[in-house]
């Protein structure tokens, strides 16, 4: 299988956490993002929206879309589970899941930023929406897992809602967010980070890395 | 049940279609977002973004997030299916969702809007920013089922692909988007909007429309 991607980006990073936790090797094909590779026409062609993280396989089968490509890598190696099989419990973590997926991440992504420079914000307005939007998604996350034991976000193992997580804290680092009013978030970033899966897919450790 | 939601909002679309699909009656609560009733004390102890929709049942328990919501819903009540059970079927169905869903629709909500308006962008702008949001993700979506056969996104019946489009199409009209460049898209509304389920779960049949 070959993981189109980018090491700075958090989408990738997630799909490189499941693929490590389900001991799965990838060839990993870098797209700078910052230099545009991702709207060059052969790439285009397997990811219309010109995004990363794309997974094809030896067939040549195809999947965007990292929440959907996780998903799938877990229907098809199912150990260990990145959901467990209650649905009420799955349906807790996809919402977590999906605060970061869906309300944090793509607000505060190259595009969006990008787009805000266009219309003529200065650049501590457009960090000032980076850490904000960051701000808000990790809010809702910590009091979505307040009552939650850990380590993890859901329990003693990873899941989907720390593969989101632990890429959205290194943004919000990025955007001079102070995470240590997340406690509890902290203590699942912690128990991921002891893990070789979640330390290997780092973006310092990509080959890509700058 | 309870579904915690506002006529016009796409999110909370989505899931009253599910619920229509699946033949499940529920309470509807509204919560008028342009008056920020979603930032009440009480509703935020339930869902702690501040967004709708939220899924309440008679035991008290809580979902939030449509996607989750509706997953969780086609797992416990699994006629139709608004999923394959092919995992790779599957994954391109959730991807599709997730364009929408994760990359377009959280882009040009009512939170990112607000907040450009607070930034001193004029109401043009505005609207731009929201019209090219929707432009970017129907125009990747018609590209991801230009191959599919139909009239649904995804087949023959309506997938989760099908609940995340009917609404965005009507974000992106109100936007002043040309959705006749996406011919694919609207074979699928066509196909959509001639099933009661999604005919009666349009914003303007919602007790709280204006």
């Amino acid at each position: 299988m070959k993981l189109h991607g980018y090491f700075r980006s958090s989408a990738s990073y997630r799909v490189r956490i499941a693929l490590n936790l389900k001991g799965l090797g990838v060839d990993h094909l870098p797209h700078h993002l910052r230099k545009g590779e991702q709207r060059d026409p052969g790439y285009l062609a397997i990811n219309p929206q010109g995004l990363v993280p794309t997974l094809q396989d030896d067939r040549g089968t195809i999947i965007t879309q990292s929440l959907a490509i996780i998903e799938w890598l877990d229907e098809i190696h199912p150990e260990p589970p990145l959901l467990p099989g209650d649905p009420l419990r799955r349906a807790h973590i996809r919402a977590f899941a999906q605060v970061l997926a869906c309300d944090t991440h793509p607000v505060q992504n190259l595009k969006v930023l990008a787009r805000l420079r266009q219309l003529g914000l200065p650049e501590e307005q457009v960090t000032n929406w980076a850490a904000w939007a960051n701000r808000e998604g990790l809010a809702a996350c910590e009091t979505l897992i307040a009552r939650e034991p850990g380590p993890f976000c859901f329990g003693a193992a990873p899941t989907i809602a720390d593969l989101c997580l632990i890429p959205q804290l290194a943004n919000a680092r990025r955007f001079g967010v102070d995470v240590g009013v997340f406690p509890r978030l902290l203590q699942a970033e912690t128990a991921a980070k002891n893990l070789k899966a979640f330390a290997d897919a780092a973006p310092d450790r990509q080959p890509d890395a700058e």
